[in-house]
């Protein structure tokens, strides 16, 4: 298959960066076609703005979303938008490779998913979750968090990790239409001593050779909604 | 009181601006002084890196956090993290404007966060939540969201606002130390005619003038957790 692992770290030396590594060995050895889109390296520019439309649908009030959609039509995206659009289109796994800032990704990371996740291709109008542009394709994530694994679970002080994440495993991966893997996890990491470190690298290894045995997150379905999204059943907390 | 006012919108004369405009004149007709920092204006560069340090604790890895301390307090952080470092410092009361990207803020509200969350000043080892550094201070975001209210509230489709925003509100707000109000939310921005808009406006500017009254967001209190932050009872789901 072919998979797109997005890196975002800013030290080439990072764990970050070891598990960037690792994933696209093992997962080449396995046969598979990995591309990197190494967002530090590429110097990649997360700043979701006017300039990048060319020949605006409305030059007087941008409304980004519409844009996006414009300019896909007419090929008038920006050509590193128009880039990384290829590479995820082509995709039929999407890792995304990240220190766990503020319990969600570093911001050249978040301008990655502003730019490139466009509206038209991906969604739009009742195009979402099990309906979204990208469904049948995979998508997981590979994070390094500095907190023990007990405070991000249940009845941990910060609450359980795919909470936590919620905006981005089901808000923004399943929203597109992506069928979302639980993500994998280095805990502690900047605390922790090397052969731990390593122990880590290992069971990375472990987990992407299952990855067609793991549970995908539950995600929403629009066949429970009607077409204004109310629930077809009423909600029982 | 000193409002410090977080805009993060491309188009000047977006639903966003009108928000950021009508709450700095609500707030200075009540008498309080409010400076606004509005990124896209200031251009302000979103990207955590090592270009931040100009005198390295340590040359050879970048530990963002690390580093971040040692540059405060050594005096040599970069002159715009310092500039809104001392902002936000000098301010009673934050609040975030800023649209629904996928689910959290636009990457350039993030980078403003991933780069002016000091450790050192604002957090650090169990310095976090009730023991955060800016305990005492009130946080607040101004919402503009394209999706219904029902679809982001208790069995909408996506889930409630205040937990789909949990990374944000507690993980990044209540984690350094705020006491996080009610956001306040304009609701299907880009569908609704400009009398609704309108309403909104009004709405916010009621919001504003009883913020006092507001009941603040749940947060946890270290008092309910050991040294390594495992719950002092057992927690029972």
């Amino acid at each position: 298959m072919n998979v797109l692992l997005v890196h975002a770290h800013p030290e080439p030396r990072s764990f970050c960066a070891a598990m960037r590594d690792r994933a696209a060995a093992v997962l080449r050895s396995s046969g598979h076609a990995v591309t990197l889109s190494d967002l530090y390296a590429m110097r990649f520019d997360p700043v979701a703005k006017a300039e990048d439309f060319a020949r605006r649908r409305d030059p007087d009030h941008l409304n980004y979303a519409l844009e996006q959609r414009h300019a896909f039509e007419t090929g008038t995206l920006a050509p590193d938008i128009e880039a990384e659009l290829a590479k995820l289109r082509a995709a039929d796994l999407l890792i995304l490779c990240f220190p766990l800032w503020w319990f969600s990704v570093p911001a050249i990371l978040k301008g990655w998913i502003d730019r490139v996740f466009l509206s038209g291709p991906l969604y739009g109008g009742r195009r979402f979750y099990d309906r979204g542009g990208l469904v049948g394709k995979r998508a997981t994530c590979l994070i390094a968090a500095g907190s023990r694994a007990h405070m991000l679970a249940e009845g941990g002080i910060h609450g359980p990790l795919a909470l936590v994440l919620r905006h981005l495993l089901q808000g923004t991966l399943g929203y597109v239409g992506f069928t979302v893997l639980p993500p994998f996890v280095a805990w502690h990491v900047p605390y922790v001593d090397p052969t731990i470190r390593e122990g880590y690298l290992d069971e990375l290894e472990r987990y992407l050779k299952r990855l067609d045995a793991l549970e995908p997150l539950p995600m929403p379905s629009l066949d429970a909604f009607d077409r204004e999204m109310r629930p077809l059943s009423p909600h029982h907390p």
